[in-house]
């Protein structure tokens, strides 16, 4: 038997919500969202904003980043609305983002897309879980869950998905005393951040770079990069992405699109690039265009 | 042993065929059309007669209808072909259409898609097999069977799928005298005109609805369309279908569109439609265009 | 244990390739490589410059021929580089093309796809190995493996697919002396080349047909091509490919696309094709232009 009190008045009070602005060189942002309003909850949703601190904390040790970051620390709907009503001018400057939450239970990692459904955001999350080697699951956008409720409510529309491990409501400690810090296990928090930093790792990285020896392969062992022969995994992995990158750096395929039609790690890819870079046998496409 | 005995002589005769015109609010038409020529068969085809009888009735009892239906009563290819004759010029007027036969026997439910494959009427006639929960199959157009061989040929290619349980030919009554009332099951041919009905209605209802509040979900509970934790699956249903209607009306997705992509029945998807028209939160895109 | 003597001299020298052209009625080409630097190895490549050899002896025995034929037999990578540097600007001509390599070995039939992965060579070889059936595989293209790496690389890109049985490096006898004419199986070998010659059959047959009676089906019975109840399968085949022809000949279909939609082979389509033409109920499209 329970007895429940609740002690509470009806009065005009405040709302208040934590943002984070950290600037890169592009004014193009990427926003992660928290929602900060269950109490004594581990994983709904002090893991989200313990997830979202690490990574803010690694972005500013970062000499320089690409894209701007925003993080946003709000109580779920009303704080994300309220953001969303008060800085509904500049939203065009959110070109992708993430809801945060559920990221430190012992279930594997899940993806909820956006509503636009192949955002580039979309991608990039489904290409880290798929490449992780990890158990994962990716499924569709509904408009029903976290704050992409609001981020994804249809005049708003930004392309944000939900990076979670167990969805709200599939575990039966879901939103009772159960969730607290025995319910979170250190090594999935440090995956799910680890995911994180993989996917802002391809925004940061992702370039459209030109093949200039478009015309059948440049010889590739006067620069090191070619072994006939190779017997090491890691080494033939790599020797492939080189051909990847000379072979689709037509001005259509960035190197993240690379990576997917390979199937090869994004990593790997970029490091391709860097060596291919270094030879003057690709060019970034931006760069030629200020030349 | 048989012995055969035609008594037939060349002559000039007379072709008949009954044709019914349900006039709609919209002179855009849907055509209905089961062959006649089979004597003395009872699923080949007085099953399709009897579904497109009671069908005609059903639509004339109605107090007004958006589609204008016609309904077409002819012996198989040379009744087909005398009718496109003779109605060439207004063909433009037929937007969906079934091709109704085979409706009685005891098998599940079997559509044969439009030649052009993805038209309207195969994405309804899908949805409603799909979402009856019973056994049902979806075959690609061939140009044989019955008469989407003359309203499916390459100068007509209208938007008309058959629908029937067992196909033509796939049972072993078919064509001889095995096929007589026994052979029908009247569940079966309730069963068949009841999803005839719902594809009716499908198209009868669907809209393309505005949301009045596209920034962040607006207060449901105050409207009484929210239940913080609905027990019920019908409650929940519901919800999820009023959330779903409010998400998806921006103008680029009908109610149908909405019932596809949430996989939720059309019937809820308009009750929430519904619902949200009453409070004002959603107008229908007509309705707008007319102010 | 080994004693290598590698007796070689760096001088300068020079590179000889074999071409041989063979005109048809149009300049639009047919490309066809085989590599010939492996010496002693069977499968590898003596049978790829075999089955171009015969085939290259089949289309000269034709009375014409509907696209032209080139023939290059070149040492892999620095042959085919060097043709192309000095064919750069004629590379528009080459519609299609093939490299035949390892088509000896016992294994079944693979495709791999040209670098553009949906290109009518691509849809050609699969529909001709669906069609077969046989055992076989089409893989996606990657930028390693024979001269597809010059053909395709992101300046050339010429729409060519790489016929083979067991892919390079996925059996033992690579690159050994158990690659030698007991590794070759007579009846691979005739197997593989029936598959190119259905290639070029179909390039060289390949037609866009205009139905002259595309208001309903017209009567076929007067013409012979209708029986009512066959009860052979070829002749029922038949039938069908009449009805596909004349359903899907409304100026967007070729044959081959037909035959793709239908899942009827080539083969047959063209005889329905031919019997169609002859009673003048479709005729081609292009004649039309030109009358």
């Amino acid at each position: 038997d329970y007895e429940v009190v609740i002690d509470t008045t009806l009065e005009d009070g405040a709302l208040t919500y934590g943002e984070l602005y950290i600037p890169g060189d592009s004014s193009d942002e990427i926003l992660l969202s928290a929602h900060i309003c269950h109490p004594s909850l581990a994983n709904d949703n002090l893991s989200g904003i313990c997830i979202a601190t690490v990574l803010a904390e690694w972005l500013q040790k970062q000499p320089r980043r690409r894209f701007s970051y925003r993080f946003l620390f709000a109580p779920a709907t009303i704080g994300a609305i309220t953001w969303l009503a008060q800085n509904h001018s500049t939203l065009d400057r959110v070109k992708h983002g993430l809801i945060l939450s559920l990221l430190g239970d012992a279930g594997h990692s899940t993806y909820k897309r956006s509503r636009q459904g192949t955002a580039r955001i979309d991608q990039v999350a489904e290409h880290v879980l798929t490449s992780s080697g990890d158990a994962f699951e990716v499924r569709d956008f509904v408009p029903y869950g976290y704050d992409e409720r609001q981020f994804c409510s249809p005049g708003i529309n930004l392309a944000m998905g939900c990076l979670m491990r167990t969805p709200d409501g599939e575990f039966p400690e879901y939103h009772t005393s159960g969730d607290n810090l025995d319910f979170i296990k250190p090594a999935s928090l440090a995956d799910s951040f680890e995911k994180c930093l993989r996917i802002v790792k391809i925004f940061e990285n992702d370039d459209v770079l030109l093949n200039q020896r478009p015309f059948c392969e440049p010889r590739l062992g006067k620069h090191g990069l070619y072994e006939s022969l190779p017997q090491d995994t890691n080494v033939q992995n790599f020797q492939h992405a080189v051909q990847w990158v000379l072979n689709l750096s037509d001005g259509q395929h960035s190197l993240f699109d690379i990576a997917m039609r390979s199937k090869l790690d994004f990593s790997i890819i970029c490091k391709a690039a860097r060596e291919l870079s270094r030879c003057g046998l690709v060019i970034s496409q931006d760069k030629r265009n200020t030349v």
